[in-house]
């Protein structure tokens, strides 16, 4: 948040994707402040906070937010799902990326699409918290639709499909405006479409695969395309196993 | 909360609508009981909290409705949505008054009274806790009708009109019985009926006229007839710029 | 949470089910890890937190899990709704049993079970956090279908009766796979069928008798039959009147 | 904290001793208001806070007193050490009663008082918290001295003697003014002459016996004298226990 | 904290005293991150935290910090006491500059800017924590010269004089190399001088002025000189008259 | 802890000592219990917390105790000070290791010992929390003896050398019964000698060294001859910087 209070935050995955580079970032899936400080030595362009399974209560979100700000990377998230009062409270805590989870028909992508965008495009609610600078528009206080038109170009969109519906219904899926990147979710996708616990199966592999090139297809693109991301669990583990053998 | 254990405590809205005098408070939108007890001091009527756009966590709230209860005030909230479940748990931590958003249809307007009251009026459950004053119940522990009742009195609903559905089902949202005012949020409704930020627009100003107007013609109320309301955060910013120019 | 990371936690009311005992516990309404530690001297089967109405943020909730797990005990709870992101944020936490409130068709029984189990019985959604073991499962990384069955098999839930509806479509609601009990709120269940805050009158305990008989007459379970529970508020209030007696 | 900004809290337990009847309360060793609610639902003059050996931090110890306050009863703790910053912290918060550990001589004693008290009779340090009423005195905004009395008056304070010290410089401590009552922690008092862990060695007792009974000689009062109280464990115990015994 | 974790951030408050002006800022007593956000809107050059009488646990202060930091400011805090490890805290969290309270001798004053500064000026401690940049130092790894100067010139101490021993021993306090200017605490010092809770008696005004006056003659500053600042209460309690007035 | 109340935890640092082998851990210096959680995967002997310079309020550190016993592994820390009601604070939270800062004197040495045992070793005071198993001890209610025992061997006592003094009086430190190993901050040694900010001048080194040969002469340890340890700091910035350099 800037403090002369006029601005909205540049989002850092949507300038690499203009300037036609992958963000990089990694995965956290839990309120730790202080490995977003330390990683914040660091330059990443986003973290990513995994808001559908992880114990991000709205509190420690916002806590979160501050960090990952203080560290100049953009907050994307993941949300348990994707009702309008959900996303709500990520976007008023300063989260500028939104991944829909379970994107299985042209209803869900819409109303993923409603809930992260003020209008025209969305029907996003404005109230006084961080994520609209507790008010302070570059406007004047009646005018706010500059303050819409930055937020939604700094707002970041992603669609997560792991159910047979969302094979069943792409066309419908990507013919909804706003969403920026698609993603499959393996173990659900697996789960989603008759295989639970088998997301390495031949027949999801190749399940997978079929989606994403018929996404591609049609000029849009996969989340791979536009971020490079790593779970922050893996930087423990491997440096963990790492002094362990060392160490003993 | 009573020390007796016996009573469920008067709510000052309601009191002051009876009395046929606007209740004075504050809305604030985080969750910090030190501004709540320093404004203690002063005798407000209720504290309104922003559980839509704040960081309201569930125990966050329950702190401040202790702070709130504490100085003699009566807690209302705003909601995120009007599912049973999310209003119940304002309830249950000792909120009195709820705020639904974005009530669009009679089914919307149904839905917040059933989640606000026990029957025979609502739907409300019942639980054991502070809002339930730990099941102490000023009727014997099988017969909770006596608790029930007074419950419900001091129960304080209001409904919030931000979309064209609110505008075109205003005489079936009206027709649901249990709803003491209504107000309007003015950027959202702007948004709703197709003018996104702009709160100032003719066309919406003379909307917002048009149907505060058709409620009080239907000998109903609106918020600014109950409720005289200031944000805190203007009573900061006022401070704080008073202060810079005192002292640069 | 196994130090090997690589086993489920055996789930001790299933496992008293087995045996054919009932499992002793207790229920907690707040997020106090220390009432579970003093407690964890005692040897309980399971704690029972209500997370319907008591105040469990999603950071407290694990706090909980994490010292009821210490203790040696299985944690289950009452969620505050049937939604698959709902439950998902207890199983992430740790939790290993589901109490769904207010079932009341068969359509609110699938939800329920679809929520709870993995597939193929259910659609519970994998991701890396300390309810998957943070992704540590038995299995190689691309197989999960072990660990999904382990987590199936020690996975218990229970369905709450108190609406009309639990009534009409008990048939159906029998008839949903994967639920190992049922239980009646007395209160919330004499609202249901018409009687606000009478859960003692004679046709709401006629009703719920009836109720009872004809799921045990199906081969069924009530909740009575699978834990014997107390609420915490009666042994601080029990121990605490009997000092005040004695102390004065 | 009264709504009127104007007065001091009267401590119960002073007004106990006053009316020459014994105080009743309970000893709470961890941070959860909740515990204090229910309890709060019967009528305890004090709760007593274990700030030597439990984990109240600071912002949970106000929360505590909160929920304290609003059950009716007086908050008392036993600190840490009778550091003037430790004790000061605890007044601050709103705590209207000090046991002050290891009191073993008459510099102890008197730095205990200097803690507890403002001037004359100690050093209290003033600052505007919920101690001092966000500094909203019953005087004008300079003169303090009617709010310093009131403060001193309801500012309960005792002293734990559990060393040799407490035993030889027993008459530098008797003289030091402001002390209402004495105690004897006998696991801490065992070690302090010689038996640890045996607080029931016949040694002990004796001289726990003859320490009491000299400062009664004295005119002085004995915690026992002065307040009735029990461990919140025992309460959760005795009644977890009566639970298993009747469940199994 | 910068994102290329080589800087140690600039002192707003000794960046205004080298200009010749004032820094503004506000004094805070509670831990409340949306306070400062909402009041970072506007351009202070401090925040100051009131660390001896407000509820500033760990964890709340550096949540304080982040946003202080955040709105562009610099923090400053009044410390519980000048012991070298309570100071650290403070400092390991972020804070820049420090206020000793009851600063009554020469020790008193060294101990103090011991614990503010690395050497050779003081003794601060190097720990791997948020005010040491995890350290990430602008030197080498081994090599810290670099970082430690910085560290020193950006740091901020102030001492309070407030007990007959600060009159008695000013010239020795004064003598203690690193302290930037003197403040006087008027209630404490009433009393420390014998006028407890008289801060406007003519002879506790006049010590002041004196004490005061002997500071300035020495060539030294007074808080006044280089600070002005309102407490937050104030803001909060002048506001909300304000909006009672007008609402009632 | 144990589940039936009667044990106290072997110290994995003391079995591995006693086993001729390194114990192996990593240093955390923030109170994430996920960042311990993740790393329980892996079976380490012990976490090491730097409550020193970290944010380790109480219930956060509390927090930490629970995940670390979770994970199997012994809880050790470095403390901010030696004073007895500091470690006191965190041997009540489940500690069994305490490393002291600034151990410069025999006084030191004794102040640390006399704070980390029961009699007769040291002074340890005895309450009903966690960390004495909410008095549930092996022995009877009033025989401590056997409780003290255990608990006196299951605590692992480092000391930190890291001043002029800590060399001067080396001889007196040793002679102090209790302390298993020493430890040299270099650092705080660097600056303690005259060298601030230089921990790899030449003469830092040499007087290290020396230091250590010293106490080894005299048949005692040094850190390193005990314990393998790594920063957690180091384990999430050796993966970041490899993700970094593949991402981009």
């Amino acid at each position: 948040m800037s403090t002369d209070g006029s601005m909205v935050r540049e989002n850092r995955v949507i300038r690499a994707m203009k300037a036609g580079r992958k963000a990089v970032g990694y995965n956290i899936t839990f309120p730790s402040p202080w490995d977003v400080e330390i990683l914040g030595r660091l330059n990443f362009d986003f973290v990513w906070l995994d808001g559908e399974h992880g114990p991000f209560g709205l509190s420690e979100l916002e806590s979160m937010v501050r960090a990952i700000e203080a560290a100049g990377a953009t907050a994307v998230a993941r949300v348990p799902n994707v009702e309008q009062s959900t996303i709500l409270q990520y976007l008023d805590r300063g989260v500028q990326g939104i991944m829909g989870p379970h994107i299985a028909s042209g209803e869900d992508a819409k109303k993923l699409v409603d809930a992260c965008y003020f209008g025209p495009l969305g029907k996003r609610s404005f109230g006084g918290n961080r994520g609209t600078n507790y008010t302070f528009t570059p406007d004047s206080w009646g005018d706010k639709t500059g303050f819409y038109r930055l937020a939604n170009e700094n707002m970041l969109v992603g669609a997560l499909l792991e159910d047979q519906g969302s094979i069943d219904n792409i066309d419908d899926i990507l013919a909804v405006e706003g969403i920026h990147y698609f993603g499959i979710g393996p173990n659900d996708f697996a789960q989603g479409i008759g295989y639970p616990g088998e997301s390495e199966h031949p027949n999801v592999v190749k399940a997978m695969n079929e989606l994403s090139s018929y996404i591609k297809s049609k000029g849009r693109l996969m989340s791979g395309d536009v971020m490079s991301s790593e779970w922050l669990h893996n930087f423990l583990l491997s440096g963990g196993q790492a002094h362990l053998a060392a160490g003993t």
